[in-house]
């Protein structure tokens, strides 16, 4: 059966549910999808007007560029990526008003396309560099990546029209001049690999798989020029097959990394996708931090080495995290490890929950683990550098994050179950319903639970067939995780796959009780930066301490100077609580002393155990910097007496 | 008296003994200056031929720019600076042959000046863009500032020639274009400050130095156009006056503040001098490495936060290192305060001479304190990115460092000794002779040691005046030197400067025994990158394990991968120990285990008192990755046991 999901591989070993069987009710995600089509959609409408993005597209067609264009080499990708974005809300839950935007901006983007397909506003008119001159940095195919993945979710979700025209005529124009007997380099930034898989898979055309796997085999033989940050930067240092763990910049190794598992998934090439999942179990196992963000690096938004972490100005680019996600949930389809499912899970309630603010207007597009001096309130009317402040900004020189995040939020529903030939799996929970079919006879599920604020996970069955497995994922994190059929006994279940031990018959509830109760978390003692540091996590959610916490819990007790996060260490030979709701971790105060050289030759005091414990709130990571400018921290030091 | 040295101010509070009054004989810093001499700067004159450098400046002779132009905007700055090396060198010690070779390089450069005194070989021809059109990124003053240092150190160490001609036709030209009623912004890297305070100093005329003053005050008001990593880059956001902290680009902040200083100094402006002084002392405070390197962030080359010193990848660029070693000596000579003396013997021998490999022929352009992976040997052929190994390279694609490390050590004597109304001075040791006048009297003063190999330093008196008072710097961490004179008892000596009690008389020996066993070090709590680990410091030197050493030091009890530095933990409620003069480190052996996922809810094993304890060699950090590829870490790991 055809169903709208942003990655439909031929014959996966999980088959992913689309968002037509699986609705997403008020609730964690269910909110954020409302306020993603109330208020981040029309905010990115708004700001790519305002700057002239989209308008860029106008300006082609009336012989305004290149004197009038505006925005960085790749800002036509922006307005795809919020085509996408619309597309995959329309699908969700019609909207006239908004398929009338989706329409108008749509031909304005056609109207630009020239008629071998080409569409750029950035090169080869008169003024202009030349098409394809500047493979390493130009994003022409980068481009036409986000306008196919526009495409075929309109396809999926609509069917043919006008931008899916255009986006299969951009394909088809791809596949001309870079076939075999043409251009055979490959775009700086890797993205067209995936799209032309998904358009292939859409179409049922098999001319742009075979191209997206030309694509994937021609990276890593040193296919582009030399770039000053080496070709790792773009995964032109080793072919895919070839390399050991994602490395380079973070959000091009994972885009790359997405199109070698659908090629691979498509193309039945097993050693393909047996490298690509060994790349990924390395990179969460050495390259990833707690929240799930990847890249640690400023410099070439990339990851560094194994284990090198450092929660100080973490990189963690918001796109980053929605690219692991993408290609984690490639993985669980292709492989159904619910290590992936896990990870995809991580990272959406601590990257990219934690990337828009409340109000839908602001954004990180980076998501560091320790704020040290409270950032700066960005400009309300201007773009901000993309790492400048450690507040959201609404708006970005670089502004990849917020489009990105609107497809993601729209398209959310896909990564909650799949389906394969014994039943029906439940990776993601949220309040919603799960309709299909399985063998021809009809499922129907009702989730209802206010996860991850609470445990608590009930599956009602009000449709099913005869034979039908029900499988839940138990996180790695939930240890004494338990399970029951109402009116039989709870079972403990241990992470990984738990499959029900019988078919649930309609009006039957499954109760999943996952432990979200806070709990102490460590480092691998090879993440130097936070030894002798302990964070704390609650189900999915990592936690945060926040200044204005610190200031609140010591109000006359301390100088103002103290309300810094740097002043407690925490004490994990005392429980974590739970007060009113919020969790509190035992600390310690310290007040640091100023000297004129740090490096004494004597170990310095810290807090020992005649220094009073006190209790200080944290909150989800995903909800710092909403109070004002803050010092925040996900690793606290620990006090010494607790070390050993 | 004229005595050439690279800082001359009006009226310091201390004025520089030049490189006649100073002589540094076979040692650490003779034999560097040595190699300077016959390897280093034949090694740089080479690259700058074949890379076409210098080149570059017969090609604007000859009609053949822009076309045939090589390297970055500031490639001339690089054969200024190597300019300035030789002219000191040939101040040190007279060598026909490469003063020859001096007169060629200048003939070429002189010859590509243009009528008004305008000079780059990168700006203003047809083909090119205008002359200071784009003075962020430009370089064009920077390239002034190193030509018009090169002709001081010419002036001052030969007298008026060719070279000295063209810089002052440089400066000239500077203060005609960049005087109030001309261009009134600044340029986008600093450097031209300290060159023409330092000419007004060398040719005695006001202008140039009136012309320092006003890029110093014009800088920190937005004068500069906008840039992707903020105003803060380069010191644009804030006047040198009332900035509180060096910010942004190290090696700019660095130059900057010198000027500043050299501004104040000679301008007798108190309230610059306070600020700047006070803004490196906070620097010192908190965001120096234990190195003395400074600018822990790859991204912009730049400071980070207070105490944001993370050793993994930090960058500690050579460049800013000699500009630290340049600013703190000019705060000294302002000052007298031995903070920075201390700063610049810190930096000297962990910066600076870590920065050059034992044969002269290749260079670190960063200075990382933990090197996780083996580095990897960086072609011999051709120039390599500036941060992309763990071992030095030949020459780089921005080659700054090996061209700045010419100058320095062939100037080092500079930075021995000072002299004011009282006496004489001494701030660095090394062997050597000093010969000064002090009230027309003649000083003679043969230093003998082997520092920093041995504590142990004699000053002997040649020659002295009747009344007069020799000072000689403790450094901070000197708990415990003793001094005395020959037949005298010893006594202790503190920290800071120890003025002999009465004055010497020829024939008359001081001995100064400082205590350069190995002693451990912490870092001030907020470091946090550094939690729960310790360091070995053996009198100036940071000490650093290296692979090699690990593996020796157990070559069967381990397998191969053992041998990486992540595979110990210190354990200093042992002793330091020295065997055969190697320090030994008391270390237990840890083995790190596997996981799918780095990040446990239990607390990770590590060593504890059962583990064997096992004695690891450690090397001078100056002296790492000269075996090849391996790991390297100068903050060890603590066993958990020792961290209460």
């Amino acid at each position: 059966m055809s169903t709208p999901t942003p990655v439909m591989p031929d014959h996966p070993r999980l088959r992913p549910l689309g968002i037509h069987e699986v609705t997403l009710d008020p609730g964690f995600w269910g909110d954020r999808q409302q306020l993603n089509a109330e208020e981040i959609i029309p905010h990115v409408e708004h700001w790519l007007e305002r700057l002239g993005w989209a308008g860029n597209f106008d300006l082609a067609v009336t012989g305004g560029l290149p004197e009038g264009r505006s925005g960085r080499e790749f800002a036509d990708s922006e307005v795809y990526k919020l085509l996408e974005g619309m597309a995959w809300e329309l699908g969700r839950r019609p909207n006239p008003e908004m398929e009338e935007r989706f329409a108008r901006l749509s031909r304005r983007v056609a109207s630009a396309q020239e008629a071998d397909g080409y569409l750029s506003t950035a090169f080869g008119r008169p003024g202009q560099r030349p098409r394809y001159s500047d493979l390493e940095w130009g994003h022409e195919l980068y481009c036409y990546g986000h306008l196919i993945q526009a495409g075929v979710a309109r396809l999926r979700t609509y069917g043919e029209d006008l931008l899916v025209r255009t986006a299969v005529a951009a394909a088809d124009h791809v596949c001309r001049e870079f076939g075999d007997e043409g251009d055979t380099r490959v775009c700086g930034h890797p993205e067209i690999e995936t799209a032309l898989a998904e358009l292939a898979r859409a179409t049922g055309r098999p001319k742009y798989l075979q191209q997206a796997k030309k694509f994937v085999e021609r990276r890593g033989h040193g296919n582009l020029g030399k770039i000053f940050l080496g070709q790792e930067y773009f995964q032109d240092d080793t072919p895919v097959r070839a390399a050991e763990i994602l490395r380079g910049h973070a959000v091009r190794a994972l885009y790359l990394s997405a199109g070698a598992v659908d090629v691979a998934m498509d193309t039945d090439d097993d050693g393909l996708l047996t490298a690509a999942a060994q790349q990924v179990r390395r990179t969460l196992a050495r390259r990833t931090y707690i929240t799930g963000g990847m890249g640690a690096q400023h410099e070439g938004e990339s990851f560094g080495a194994d284990f090198a972490l450092p929660p100080d100005r973490s990189y963690s680019e918001t796109c980053a995290g929605i690219a692991s996600v993408q290609l984690n949930h490639r993985l669980l389809l292709a492989t159904g490890d619910p290590l992936h499912a896990d990870a995809v899970e991580r990272t959406l309630f601590n990257v990219v929950a934690a990337a828009v603010a409340e109000d839908g207007h602001s954004f990180f597009y980076t998501n560091t683990l320790h704020q040290r001096e409270a950032g700066r309130r960005p400009p309300a009317g201007e773009a901000s550098p993309r790492a400048a402040s450690g507040m959201r900004a609404p708006w970005f020189d670089v502004s990849c994050c917020p489009t990105n995040l609107t497809r993601t939020l729209a398209s959310l529903a896909a990564y909650v179950a799949t389906a394969d030939d014994q039943g029906l799996q439940i990776h993601q929970y949220a309040q919603g319903t799960i309709t299909t079919e399985l063998h021809g006879e009809p499922l129907r599920l009702l989730v209802e639970t206010d996860y991850p604020h609470h445990g608590n996970i009930q599956v009602r069955v009000e449709q099913a067939p005869q034979a039908w497995t029900l499988s839940m994922r138990i996180p790695s994190w939930a240890d004494g995780a338990r399970a029951w059929i109402t009116g039989e006994a709870p079972q403990m279940v241990e992470p990984g796959m738990f499959e029900l031990p019988r078919p649930l018959r309609a009006g039957e509830t499954v109760t999943l009780d996952l432990p979200v109760a806070p709990r102490w978390s460590w480092a691998d003692p090879r993440v130097d930066a936070v030894r002798g540091h302990v964070a704390v996590e609650c189900g999915p959610l990592v936690m945060a301490l926040e200044s204005p916490d610190v200031a609140a819990a010591a109000p006359d007790a301390v100088e103002a100077a103290d309300a810094d996060v740097a002043t407690v260490r925490a004490d994990p030979r005392h429980p974590l609580t739970l007060t009113e709701g919020q969790v509190m971790l035992p600390v310690r105060r310290h007040r640091n002393s100023e000297s004129q050289w740090p490096f004494p030759a004597r170990r310095p005091q810290e807090p020992d155990d005649e220094t009073p414990l006190a209790h200080v709130p944290m909150i989800p990571y995903h909800r710092r910097a909403n109070r004002g400018p803050s010092t925040m921290r996900v690793w606290i030091p620990e006090v010494p007496a607790a070390i050993q």
